[in-house]
């Protein structure tokens, strides 16, 4: 264990923000207090941005009362940003370190903002700028790599998963269809989720579609067909990013086809239309293939409510960020000169252990939902992911029925 | 206390569920079981419709822990209905009920359904059929007259007031302009629980539509732009059913040009349409109106989840419900013959009572948002609102900012 060296730091939060972000922030506040080699704590407001504007807020001598109360606070307290430094912008930042002392930089974030971790720590090397580096991850979305899963994800998953659960009850209610569209663009770890959303062999969701698994129109329209033909009802949980077999997202070719129609009219190519799109393709094409019955076809798009969703985040996942936090500074104070904070899974009962990784390990490429998580017919999720994910979402309500 | 008639019941429940629905249900079961006059318990799949086709579930005997489990899911156990009766239907509903020696009916719904167990006493009436008729209610919407408020409704409220909460957390945390479309057709009731996620000054719903106060396009345009100058953010809260001036709905309005729009391209009149042309408006005018800034906007209509979110119901409104339901059987046991359970709330602090209300009370006509809990400006609900609704609710969590 060599010495620390002395200084202030700076903590940021970046990208989008989950339920649990200020969990990892109060973990550095409280590992920080500590850690006698460090001195003020800055929060950047708006991450990297913050920095250069020089709007900082001392995290210091913050009450405990207060600081539980915004760990439990979904969204960035700092505020965030989408800013990407370049070497210029690093230029800046150095200066403003220098100007306030600043020797230690954690940065809370995706792979986004590992990559600009990793950046910053590259460029304060190179400029001879003493600087430890180390990232925080969050990601709803649950495609970094290296680590079992990512602080954030959790939280979204309890969400989805819970809400599934009650529109398959209220689809049971009335019949039909229903549509649930849920974030993730490139990545289907979080609609797998709504797979623990079944207890019963007959619970939806009936039908679940990730980016991993290409789904043309034709085939999506025999599944809901055949499902409505066995039940009478049908809900599907669909990703954001699903695409067709030639690997082009629906999404894209719908706001294509929203750009042909030029008659200036507004285009609906927001946030709901892909679940819209999905509605009206019941509407017309599996209705006609089930001999032209009129269908109750409804959908809804979960949006920005599952990262979000005030009082109702997983406690393992709160945890686990509030660790993620504490871990970044054990990690400073243990000499290293930057990384990122992984988690390992235990075997046996769950529990995690938290291990050092490298900043260009998290950083720009995403992990993927693996093909064993996905059923070989391609529109499902496998059961072997109820095992993965259910320890990260915490208990989940038991259904009761007549 | 006149001497109850002997004979069978039956319960049904109908309209669009709620997250305490079958809290209510689980109380009329609870009850009858104590009602010695009482036989058997007949529930009836999907209301009125299981009735005429004799899909019935015998609900005496269940095991307490079912009960509870079952009082916790949320939408109807045991199947809805959107039936509404004529007199040749209730023919066959005593039919049914003449071969089931069926004495008792409790309905549990909406002023739909208050309406046709008004409909359904009144024709037993008329065919000389004994038979006591008892309502007991239950929507989100929270529009039926008599009543304090509706069982139903502190759940979704509170679903409505934990999603604005995050979700202006989330936008503090990016800026930019937020849409949140909330369901309400022709009430406010649930979009103004919005307003409970308000607990600093600057904290969203900064602007709030509701059908009772109607808004046009340039007003709104002009409240946006304003309140998007001063904070540099915009959360705003909308009813489904908001209207312009000369009280049109904006969702119809939307839905006739988009039917104008005939080039064989799929018609974007779902659920999300509404969000996604308030979006855009503001993405055009509001933008054109602060001199051409691009903004960040983005629209979430929350959908079925309000009314079916598993594991987040309002304990005040789950005990409630389950209350109504043995109230119903309570006012069968005093020998009235029919009727609606409404309540009163006590003076000081938060409590009800039960009261009997007529059926026709409950029926047709609803209860719009009172103008003394709009703001005068049209654009807000007015603070008074916070005492009527928040013990609905329950405890929302207490948000910690830096």
């Amino acid at each position: 264990m060599s010495e620390m060296i002395k200084g202030n730091a700076v903590v940021g939060q970046s990208g989008g923000p989950t339920a649990v972000i200020n969990q990892s922030l109060v973990g550095v506040i409280e590992a920080v207090a500590d850690c006698p080699a460090i001195g003020k704590l800055l929060g950047a407001r708006n991450g990297v941005r913050g920095i250069i504007e020089e709007r900082f807020v001392d995290l210091g001598g913050l009450e405990k009362n207060l600081l539980d109360r915004v760990a439990a606070t979904p969204a960035a307290a700092l505020g965030s940003t989408r800013d990407k430094p370049d070497e210029d912008y690093c230029r800046r930042i150095f200066k403003v370190f220098e100007k306030n002392d600043v020797r230690y930089f954690f940065y809370i974030g995706g792979n986004d903002s590992a990559d600009t971790s990793r950046i910053i720590n590259e460029l304060a090397r190179q400029a001879g700028y003493e600087l430890r580096v180390f990232h925080i991850p969050k990601t709803i979305d649950n495609d970094l790599r290296v680590t079992d899963h990512c602080p954030g994800y959790g939280s979204a998953a309890r969400f989805v998963a819970s809400a599934v659960m009650g529109d398959d009850r209220d689809n049971a209610s009335l019949m039909g269809i229903k549509v649930d569209v849920i974030m993730g663009r490139h990545a289907g770890w979080l609609t797998a989720a709504g797979m623990l959303a079944r207890q019963d062999p007959t619970d939806g969701p009936h039908l679940i579609y990730v980016p991993e698994a290409p789904v043309d129109k034709n085939k999506f329209v025999e599944d809901v067909a055949e499902v409505y033909g066995r039940l009478g009802r049908c809900v599907i949980a669909v990703s954001e990013g699903i695409e067709d077999s030639t690997g082009v997202a629906w999404a894209e070719r719908l706001a294509t086809r929203s750009e042909r129609d030029s008659h200036g009219n507004v285009q609906l190519s927001g946030s709901g239309a892909l679940g819209d799109y999905l509605a009206e393709i019941v509407r017309t094409e599996v209705s006609a293939k089930l001999g032209g019955k009129k269908l109750r076809v409804r959908a809804d798009t979960f949006g920005y409510l599952q990262r979000s969703f005030a009082g109702y985040a997983s406690r393992v996942d709160q945890k686990e960020a509030r660790l993620a936090g504490r871990t970044a500074v054990k990690f400073a104070r243990r000499g290293y000169a930057d990384g990122s904070v992984a988690f390992r899974r235990k075997a046996g009962r769950y529990g995690i252990t938290c291990f050092r990784a490298e900043l260009h390990e998290m950083a720009r490429e995403t992990k993927p939902l693996p093909p064993e998580f996905i059923a070989p017919s391609g529109n499902n999720i496998a059961e072997g992911f109820r095992d993965y994910a259910a320890p990260l979402v915490g208990e989940l309500p038991k259904l009761g029925k007549l």
